[in-house]
């Protein structure tokens, strides 16, 4: 193993990310950093977001450049063994050093509570640059708090009682702090007394619940920079809407992970540094995907083209966004979540947030995301070749044939079963439509924007779903999961074998488009994939409910067993929600830290090729034999 | 294809299955047919019973005879195609044959209310010959029924109520009818007013709930035969322990089609016959497990020692028990269910229905099903050579090995989070191995017997055994599921796998015990079984969770999503109980009848090779080509 080859590759990609980490710093700004719903706000200038992202910036720098400089003089030559762990330890540097943004600005992911606090003076969402009090101060919450949080955030949009404040307050007298609170709805604190309009005295203080938001911790961090660079969009975060708890440059960092990862960090990479069979060595590690094929040139051209179409359509779908009325930071935001099949929005309702909006035609925009999400479902080569005005080859590739017929036959399938069955939701044919081919198409494609809250939907639809989680977009797109190609692959092997059961002397070979492919090897690897993908579900599933306390549930709807094993689907195939306590309306903060971990080491099985994850444990591959 | 020597061994087959019938005549009188704990009470001779194991046996030979006679005269030779569809078209009559008992005694499956009866004459289960009728007089209940049904059924351990009785006839006087019901726990039908203690007045008569039993439909007569031949043990019968709605000689039968199904009824008829290389394709298209080898007469004598040691262990367990103080009817058939990892007891409770007994050590007779079980899910290879005084096998398979390791560690696991949980039933050490260990066992050997309510254990356990469901046991055993050596064989393809992908050049030997397997298309097999069964299951789940109604979970405990699951696995594996309402203190009899024909088919899958079911469904089997 080459290993200060590996390093100087790898401090190279640390510089790189650190340059990337830059351009969030315009959003800081007032001017720029600003949602679709601000438009009329005062705002300020994000000192802590800025400052957050320009030590990043100098952190990755260092890191980069001293492993750039240990790897100085390395002689050349990259081999399977080192691409496939410049590829592993190169995501693994990239998801810490994403991270980085999320814990310096002391973004704060979820709420806690504090009983019989004696003082009762609010709790302000701090700076907190020590990281021992973040994992001091953001403990797993106990059984009782957990109920007490859930009825509490239940309770309003952001989980603010106005009323028992207002309550409180007359009470006791204009207490000016307590008052400040109640009047705006993005509040940061809140005092509650455990019955609401109780007359409260003096000792009844001592029995207060103390809500506050607490600052990131490293495993929530850790989670969502790989979320990001996964393109998975599973988050942590609790409460988007408010800039105090998750600033806007913060927000862009989040969606520039997307970017970054939907075009896949190695693949800019080659593009940029123009590698050359390293290049391609990287690229087939890092790709997912059955058939990579063709020489180092072409390697390099397909790089570009893939980078480029990404780019432009990221591009187009941003500037059709600020037409329909949305806001520079949001489009930016939403196509960069639309175009990496991420799904990461600037909004706890996710693209649904835009329905409340004046003065915005939601629908239309929905359908839009929904167009630019099939588009980035499907091979960019097809896309490519249609831009050079090759329109038949859509009719001909089996592959993208298959991928139409499957979003197109699931959303009339949930369309029909939702009017039927009245979901909610489900009022009329045209909602119905819109709604089950946005939510088809996002699962599908692994992107995970939600525009209704699918887990209430009827159990048919929602196993649907669930398993539609595990198919994934065409190959040489930016989707996750599995893919249309390796079912298609799958179908055929398994027809051949059952015929070859009666008839074993009848030989046929499997054909693709009515080309033969005739690597033996293929076969096999289809379905090793599989069942290598199904035993790291079925293990995942048991450790999440091993480990998961029963708590989490504890005055929340869902099925243990259910939710966890979504919970390992859509981490392991990018989607981002799951069912029921990280369903749709929920987050993944609901998981306990262990899980957390477990996750991310999901998201990026699911969006590496598996085994280029997996070798990196095994003493075996670092040993030179 | 050659139909008619197909129709000449059909023929065969359904004398056999009728002379089998006739054995289970023995048990109509009460001087045989007799349970453990009915030693001291009434019996009488069961006409019903009799008549129609009778009736079947007459139609089997008739049904039997007439193919015979079309197969006359018929061209000698079976081939591959020839053995495949004579195992699957066996399977599928023998389950018509074996449901025709069922069927023709009037053996009552499940309650049924009817509502607003202004004839309160109560229902008896009646013969019922006409067919017709079966399916008029078993719909399906609506919701509101289900409720009703679950709380009286709920309410008393066979659903009877004899408090609401009492008061019932306190206010309307010395009905004779009631008052014999409510004087003897094993009734028949009940009446039930709304309210249980609410004055009654002559109108209330009409709004009275009639609680009945109803006889067996087709669907569910076929359900229970599949059920037996396959060795699942899953069962539609909701009250076994009355006599009267279950008699004693069709219980008999129900434990027979395990005796014959575990020994698989074509290695019978290899054994019987002396099929030289016809009986060799029958039994490779019918044992499943991955490693056939052997030339004919070494098939021949396999097949003898098979099922030698099958009766001679069946012989031995049930003396043992008969020691114990188990009746010989007990005895007889519950050693048929372990011995063929079936699961069919003759109690509610299954095994657990010895607690209760005075003068019964029920802990020493768990131990001992225990041990059989483990026996009966070992290679009965393994056995004879055992037998033959080579004890030292048993110490250098690698199959038996692994498969004892994984009882010793869940059992071990299941026991430590059921004491450290508090789970019911885990009230000592000594109760939480018995439990677990039986459990485990019954389990993973894909027998099915429970002495406990798994389902009310922690998730965690649940889950553990959900997944031990997909294990079964050894290969060359009666056990069900995939079988431990696929797991032993999959686990080194995939080892293989990974270290090729970063070292392309090296060429390991798949090896079991130290002797290596050249057989290229061995790991592809193994790959594509795993692929298949997958593929089933997920299909089967979508199927069950479209075609069931809601309502089957109204008043229920469970989860839509989770308890298909579990059938679809329990059905697959032929295990027998799942979760939820197919647990283990539930039954099938919840499930529609679309789901019940779908379980059929998956139980017929399960116990046969897969490929073995699906090419009847293919065109391309029947056409010579």
């Amino acid at each position: 193993m080459n290993y200060r080859l590996l390093s100087r590759y790898l401090g190279v990609l640390a510089l790189l990310i650190g340059g990337f980490m830059l351009l969030s710093l315009l959003w800081a700004f007032p001017e720029t950093g600003f949602r679709t719903d601000e438009l009329l706000r005062p705002h300020r200038f994000e000192y802590r977001g800025f400052g957050a992202l320009f030590l990043s910036t100098i952190i990755s720098w260092g890191v980069g450049g001293l492993l750039y400089f240990f790897g100085a003089g390395a002689p050349k030559g990259i081999y399977r063994r080192e691409a496939m762990a410049m590829v592993g330890l190169g995501w693994a540097l990239a998801t810490v050093l994403g991270a980085l943004p999320y814990l310096f600005s002391g973004a704060c992911d979820r709420p806690a509570v504090r009983e019989n606090q004696v003082d009762a003076s609010l709790y302000i969402a701090a700076p907190g640059w020590s990281i021992w009090r973040r994992w001091v101060a953001a403990p797993r919450l106990a059984p009782t708090e957990q109920r007490i949080v859930r009825a509490l955030v239940d309770a309003g949009p952001v989980g603010c009682s106005a009323n028992s404040l207002a309550a409180f307050s007359a009470v006791h007298g204009a207490d000016s702090i307590i008052e400040d609170i109640a009047s705006r709805p993005e509040w940061h604190g809140i005092l509650l007394m455990p019955g609401e309009h109780a007359e409260a005295t003096p000792s009844d203080r001592a029995s207060h619940y103390r809500l506050a938001w607490v600052p990131m911790g490293i495993i929530g961090a850790l989670f969502e920079s790989q979320s990001g660079f996964s393109t998975t969009g599973a988050t942590v975060f609790t409460n988007l809407n408010d800039s105090w708890l998750v600033p806007h440059c913060i927000l862009f960092w989040r969606a520039s992970t997307h970017l970054l990862g939907g075009l896949g960090i190695i693949v800019l990479f080659v593009v940029i540094l123009g590698q050359g069979s390293a290049g391609k060595a990287l690229m087939r590690a890092e790709m997912p995907g059955p058939t990579k094929e063709g020489n180092t040139a072409r390697m390099q051209h397909t790089a570009w083209m893939f980078g480029g179409i990404y780019l432009v359509l990221n591009a187009v779908l941003a500037i059709l966004l600020m037409l329909m009325g949305v806001s520079l930071f949001d489009a930016l935001c939403h196509s960069f979540a639309t175009m990496a099949t991420g799904g990461f929005s600037t909004y706890n309702l996710s693209v649904a947030h835009f329905q409340g909006l004046p003065g915005i035609n939601a629908d239309a925009i929905e359908y839009l995301i929904t167009f630019f999400m099939f588009l980035a479902g499907a091979n960019f080569l097809l896309l490519y070749l249609l831009a050079c005005g090759l329109y038949r080859i859509v009719w001909t590739d089996l592959e993208f044939r298959v991928y139409g017929l499957i979003l197109l036959v699931l959303t009339v399938i949930i369309a029909t079963t939702g009017l039927v069955l009245n979901d909610p939701g489900f009022d009329s044919v045209s909602d119905a439509v819109r709604i089950s081919l946005f939510q088809t198409v996002s699962v599908q494609t692994t992107t995970g924007f939600a525009t209704a809250d699918f887990d209430q939907w009827n159990n048919f639809s929602r196993a649907l779903l669930l398993l539609t989680m595990f198919i994934g977009g065409c190959s040489g797109s930016t989707a996750g999961g599995i893919k249309v190609i390796r079912y298609v692959l799958l179908v055929k092997i398994l027809g051949m074998e059952l015929e070859h059961s009666y008839r074993p002397r009848v030989v046929r070979v499997l054909r693709i488009g009515g080309k033969p492919i005739d690597d033996q090897e293929l076969r096999r690897n289809i379905l090793v994939y599989f069942a290598v993908l199904v035993s790291i579900f079925v293990v995942s599933w048991l450790i999440v409910v091993a480990v998961e306390p029963g708590s989490t549930w504890d005055g929340a709807e869902g099925n243990k067993l259910i939710d966890s094993a979504s919970a390992v689907i859509a981490s392991l195939n990018n989607i981002g929600p799951g069912l029921g306590v990280c369903g749709a309306a929920q987050n993944f903060s609901n998981f306990c830290d262990i899980n957390k971990l477990l996750f991310i080491f999901l998201m990026m099985i699911g969006r590496l090729e598996i085994f280029a994850v997996l070798v990196l444990f095994l003493p075996g591959f670092w040993r030179d034999s």
